[in-house]
């Protein structure tokens, strides 16, 4: 340690007891402890870092606010945490381009609310967003309800400055809005959960704020008919902004934790946001009304801020609501094609029911990306491996409707004995050729994403 | 050759002096015999070529319409040329899922009308959308005039097939909205112009058809005001589909060759399309209208499906045009930040006087992405000359305002002496070692991109 600190001078260094524990886990849970914690300032510092690090291969792991759910903010073992909490500058807010500058640290709702107040949108919105850093999202290529019109954070990086294990700095992308110049090293980087580059910069794209937003709850008696609106709702050429999903399990349990008044006999509620030009978005309010009622479902529509910010209040709850279901969640992150939403919910209720286990499912329905909650007793060590076990089941179900086992949580460690069962051979061996092109030392982030 | 055809039984297989011709060049106008035409119409086909090639070293250029701009498919050293000619199915279009599935020989201007008619809408239109095919757009990452609203061929690309240089074959990305498992290699392959994978089966994301398209033509006495016009537009919060800019040069080349009515005595002119709902593009249209004739534009709105085809048939037909102002175009691609176009513009000017080479200028200003065209007559040595020798002190110019070589067109052959203008020494060492990872024989589409 004071080794560290005496060839890190005027970077602030530490291990005390306290650091080593708040920066050993993530929301995964997993907790291990690294070895020093440095909170670089800089670009300079961050290369003096790396490459201390690089001379006396010490992994290092980059880390945003330990929100992310598949330990990739985890230490990998005597690992140093490069925290960003110091770097998290708004550099330059470009409205003539519509591009934002910025550091790592930076929060997503920080930078969400800055833009607004200047008529400005930088539409990925991760339920952790009042928390989570633009850098971890980077790293983790987050997504959030509004990705089914949006798209996810890798459609907003233009430009990253990125500190490569060695030291060496470089700016890859463009600050312009469009550029062909080589291979994308900047898409390769976003979503490579830290293992390639430490990421020291981001421009961003953005995008005028829309006009206007409306939101509808539809609250449906049968699991089948929600399931059913999506796929309808997405055929009939419309595109919300958001179409949230939640079963009646999730409902019941939002309602004990922070009741909004949400009714628990239903089987599922879509929570559905249009935006833009008022009278676009009332014409296909009422599509959505009408497609919602024929399948027996009672809407509301929450016509102000007030209304709006309840119903999403309830939605942002879900995670946090669920440790009182039962203290162990298992929490999975599965897509499948949109018109499989049902298909899937309904595999998932028998797996369910032979268990005995609790499935709680919620998430963005539009994009068919559906979090899967297996909820145990960690201390019941019978019940906790039945939960365990049923991870595998459902994402051979997943795969088999043509799906994918992560929509933006990413693999980090959690998934990390599950990836063969979706990439091939060849695949992950030229992800971890490519891994070397960039680490030959292996010291960013390592363990993480694939299996030794 | 017959060696070939024998290794190769049941596809079609040519070395004739006329296809060796017809295969040997690309819009760039560089020629290289190829040393063979294969012509696959199935993945397993093209397996078989690869492996072929694999095995006895022989560089493969996969190649789809030919129209590329920078030589990106014109035949390296004694190459076969696998020409997509055969491979032209729409497999899917997939309504509840929004996403098509093709082979990489269906041209974009086909598959557009397809998925028109069923009220679908694929984006990403290069000016000779009606030529170039699928698999070309991914290689080279192609944009077009919607890229300001939509973005290009990348933002589109949801999975691939590719058969790697030792015939492997993979799926990668995912056919869901969303997907993190693993490194985003769709992302790599796209742009990477023939020199990763073969390509042979995309899967893209639709959009529903916008509702309504009104189309605006503002003309400018002086360049600077379609340049500052341009920037207010963007500042306005309000994103055309198009905003298209050509200079008066190009104007007077477009009116004699293919006369629409243009006025030649204009600076500028810009071309703008809106796209949404009626009302929400009405209003916008009222917002760029003062703003155009506040610059002192005269502006004029084309009202019927005609009036816009005479206006794009205008705009499509400039790269031809160009050739009756002089019979050599050296044609480069550069982007500025948007609010730089008009000072990239003077700069031009400037070059052009200073010169006595006529440079025409046109593109998509939205994007600051300029076809900026140098007019020599190759026949005149020292004219031909001069013009090349403008190259290099436009992309200072354009990389001193943050500016990228290249927004669409790629790097190819002709911008290879000048990549290392724009990219570090690191990032293409970098690059190179990506390259040597999935084609350590440098059999794919080698001699590109990468200076030796």
């Amino acid at each position: 340690m004071n080794k560290l600190a005496d060839a890190l001078p005027h970077i602030k260094v530490s291990d005390a007891p306290e650091d080593l524990i708040c920066y050993g886990f993530d929301a995964s849970g997993i907790e291990i402890a690294p070895s020093a914690v440095v909170w670089p300032e800089t670009t300079e510092d961050v290369v003096k870092i790396v490459k201390h690090a690089y001379a006396n291969t010490i992994p290092i792991v980059p880390r945003g606010a330990g929100t992310g759910m598949t330990a990739g903010a985890v230490p990998s073992q005597g690992a140093i945490i490069i925290s960003f909490e110091k770097m998290k500058r708004i550099i330059e807010i470009d409205q003539e381009n519509l591009s934002v500058l910025c550091e790592p640290g930076v929060i997503n709702g920080k930078l969400q609310r800055e833009l607004e107040l200047m008529g400005l949108f930088y539409p990925p919105d991760p339920a952790s967003m009042h928390f989570c850093t633009i850098g971890g999202n980077v790293a983790e290529n987050a997504g959030g309800p509004r990705a089914i019109k949006y798209g996810v954070t890798r459609d907003y990086v233009m430009e990253l400055e990125a500190v490569l294990p060695d030291g060496e700095v470089i700016m890859t992308g463009v600050s312009t809005a469009k550029g062909v110049v080589g291979y994308n090293l900047a898409g390769l980087f976003t979503g490579s959960e830290g293992t390639l580059a430490v990421v020291t910069k981001i421009r961003l794209k953005i995008l005028p704020l829309p006009e206007e937003v409306l939101t509808l709850l539809a609250i449906f008696p049968a699991l089948e008919s929600a399931g059913t609106a999506v796929s309808k709702i997405i055929a009939s050429r419309i595109l919300p902004r958001t179409l949230e999903f939640m079963d009646q399990e999730t409902i019941r349990a939002v309602e004990n934790f922070k009741p909004v008044g949400l009714p628990g006999n239903a089987e599922a509620i879509l929570l559905i946001e249009l935006d833009g030009h008022p009278s676009a978005i009332t014409k296909e309010a009422e599509k959505i009304v009408a497609v919602c009622e024929n399948l027996g479902a009672e809407v509301q529509m929450a016509e102000d801020e007030h209304a709006r910010n309840r119903l999403w209040t309830a939605r942002r709850a879900v995670s946090p609501s669920l440790y009182h279901l039962k203290p162990t969640k298992i929490n999975e992150d599965i897509v499948v094609p949109r018109n499989k939403v049902t298909e899937m919910l309904m595999r998932l209720r028998k797996i369910s029911e032979e268990s005995g286990i609790t499935i709680v499912n919620f998430g963005h329905a539009g994009d068919g990306n559906i979090h899967v909650n297996i909820m145990v007793d960690k201390k019941d060590e019978e019940e906790y491996e039945k939960g365990v076990s049923l991870v595998e089941k459902i994402f051979r179900e997943t795969l088999s409707l043509g799906g994918t086992i992560s929509g933006e949580h990413g693999i980090g460690l959690t998934k990390k004995p599950y990836i063969g069962m979706e990439l091939s051979k060849k695949e992950i061996e030229i992800m971890k050729a490519i891994k070397k092109v960039f680490d030959p030392k292996n010291i960013l982030n390592p363990g993480k994403i694939f299996p030794e």
